[in-house]
């Protein structure tokens, strides 16, 4: 066909595996690719597509991309990028110059919008475009999917964390700090914070009290809790999310900062609390923020979401080459134990729907706590490591050089 | 002999490996002491010690000895407790009643001074008692010894997170955030923030700037450097030490928190750093506070720290059943690469001189990044990986469940 090339981009912020995506799909695309078609990558999403920065993935090898799916973060670099009524008529120059017919656009709810106005752009200008959002994020917010690629990794290490923290609280409780609280990312939804409920094994271990979006903040009913459970087991381990709000809907805490889509920078809710639970309790408290550290933690990642990840992106090629169009390949559930999973096509409208938050029934009735039915939902996500390489005693990552599309004038 | 028992403790902040040189040092008993001579275990230092809560460790067997090697936080739990006049009589009384004729106490400078002061103790009541410091401490600002057991494993934990983290922050900086800052620990020395200069492999590579207390913080030098290097790389990823202090040697952060031995309890420097750049350049910042995270890590040791852990715990032992006293099992280093150690016996006196801080010349001449001296001594620290096992997606963390002595009244 004309326009038989293709093109990948990453949006959005970062997971431990969305390179496991990309090396999934360009070898899926090496193997299964008509003779002569190329696959590009643009670097920093749309932004870099519209600035015609171009690499050319066809070129890399299987050592570059084992190496490739070993290193953390977005090789091509991404951005949030909302496009503007001005860069419609670049954009589809851009895609029509190198005869791309398909356009594989890698990331969550920013990049699903992305690539339905992808879609509207071209079919306006009346140039002929197949759109693929395949999904990332670690927020796991993203609908119609079991899981989000990536979402899994961060899970398995924000609760590792907690239960390595867990106990270091517990060592000291008796003379020194009595409550611990973990910041999680996750922006609106609680996915992160409720996978670290996966670290208590029983009552008595952290974290006691998870604390949701999902459910508005009481500070009273709080910290009669965190009383309680130092009272019962002599220290209380707290695991938070960033996009806590109170009773009526507002943040507690944010930056200020806005991101380039014009969404609020959060951050710094463990502070606050710890700092409330002191002026309260009259409890030593220490608190963490992982921040970047949980979604690029390439070092501890769940062998089960590396998995799904290099499968999303394979499955992005093969069923787009088999003619499907406009679609989301997306992880299907088959059961829940043992874990069994297939990736399936999405329409791509409908993976544009409202971000998916935790329900009501993965959680304890007094919301502090995983219901069994949440515990059912998540154990599978975090199975299994997949270490990467060492050197020197640091993980050997390394970004393959890409090689830069020389543009003709 | 009459006092033929002995007491083993652990004090002070937690690390991933100080189980392990609890692992090692039982071990050692077991195969070394004399028949009958019996080995307890302190429950939080020797809070526990005075309030008679003991256990035996002599009754630990090889499988909960593996186990306890890979747990994280202190199984015995510690304090930081330091010896009132008016409970002199009381330790004398309880050791007297074990007939404990050594003491082993597991800790960083606290633990040290403690040393001391139960040495003196037991001098002035004419009570015959070895006492052996056996040292441990993420901090690493024990001196006479190359390494702190505690220092290489959180140094790893942190030089890996600090690349990751400069990966993500690299992927997103054209559009979004354009510095990171990481906060370690290390209270008033920058051995933690120097070993993230390990991470760094060449100059483009995070981080650029590490900020430790031996160097006054100037934030008018800091904010420059962070212009210029944001200039050249696109972006800019910061270590910074909890210790920060300027130009008058005052802290610039603190919680106003003290903990039981009246030091201040640190954190919060990341945020304030991120943002006086937010305010000063502009700049969107992420930043992350480790915390605990960073000394419980037990997924993330330095297979090199973990053997010297468990061979200061075997040295304690069998340096003290050879005769020496009043001593600290301290490690040697007989060459730099291939690394090559030892352990000997140093005064206990001298290992309560002054906290070490980070020499001069490990430092660049602007302080801001790691020099080749510094690079030679820590490297070999982070070597090595040894991880726990795991189950169900997460480590398997276990403390054994310790045997409690029954008093007879």
């Amino acid at each position: 066909t004309q326009n038989c090339n293709a093109l990948y981009a990453q949006a959005g912020g970062v997971t431990a595996v969305i390179n496991s995506t990309a090396a999934g799909l360009i070898a899926a695309w090496r193997q299964q690719a008509p003779a002569g078609a190329r696959l590009f990558g643009a670097r920093d999403g749309i932004v870099g597509l519209l600035e015609e920065r171009l690499v050319d993935l066809s070129a890399l090898h299987e050592p570059e991309l084992d190496m490739l799916g070993y290193s953390p973060s977005a090789a091509l670099g991404t951005c949030r990028h909302v496009l503007q009524p001005e860069e419609h008529a670049r954009l589809v120059a851009v895609l029509q110059r190198h005869r791309i017919g398909t356009v594989f656009y890698n990331g969550g709810g920013g990049a699903a919008r992305a690539c339905g106005d992808i879609l509207a752009i071209a079919q306006a200008a009346g140039y002929p475009l197949n759109v693929v959002h395949v999904p990332k994020t670690i927020d796991n917010d993203i609908p119609d999917t079991d899981a989000c690629p990536g979402f899994g990794s961060a899970a398995k290490y924000l609760a590792t964390s907690l239960r390595e923290a867990s106990l270091d609280l517990a060592a000291m409780a008796g003379s020194s700090s009595k409550v611990f609280i973990l910041e999680t990312m996750g922006r609106y939804s609680g996915w992160l914070t409720a996978a670290c409920g996966l670290a208590a094994r029983h009552p008595g271990e952290g974290p006691h009290i998870l604390l949701l979006p999902e459910r508005p903040f009481d500070e009273e009913r709080f910290l009669r809790r965190v009383r309680e459970t130092v009272d019962r087991y002599g220290h209380c381990a707290v695991a938070a999310s960033e996009g806590l709000t109170g009773a009526n809907g507002e943040l507690l805490h944010a930056t200020g900062q806005r991101d380039a889509a014009g969404d609020r920078q959060l951050g710094g809710v463990a502070p606050w609390l710890a700092a409330r639970v002191t002026a309260r309790l009259g409890y030593k408290c220490h608190w963490s923020v992982a921040d970047y550290l949980q979604r690029s933690a390439r070092h501890l990642v769940s062998a089960t979401d590396v998995a799904q990840a290099r499968a999303t992106g394979q499955a992005a090629v093969m069923i787009a080459l088999a003619g499907e169009r406009h679609f989301s390949p997306v992880i299907r559930r088959l059961a829940d134990d043992p874990y069994r999973w297939d990736i399936v096509a999405a329409p791509l409208a409908v993976v544009t729907a409202p971000e998916r938050r935790v329900p009501a029934d993965f959680l304890t009735a007094d919301g502090y706590q995983l219901s069994a039915a949440g515990r059912r939902y998540l154990a599978p996500l975090i199975v299994g490591e997949d270490y990467p390489p060492f050197r020197d005693g640091l993980p050997d990552y390394r970004i393959p050089a890409f090689t830069d599309i020389s543009l003709s004038p």
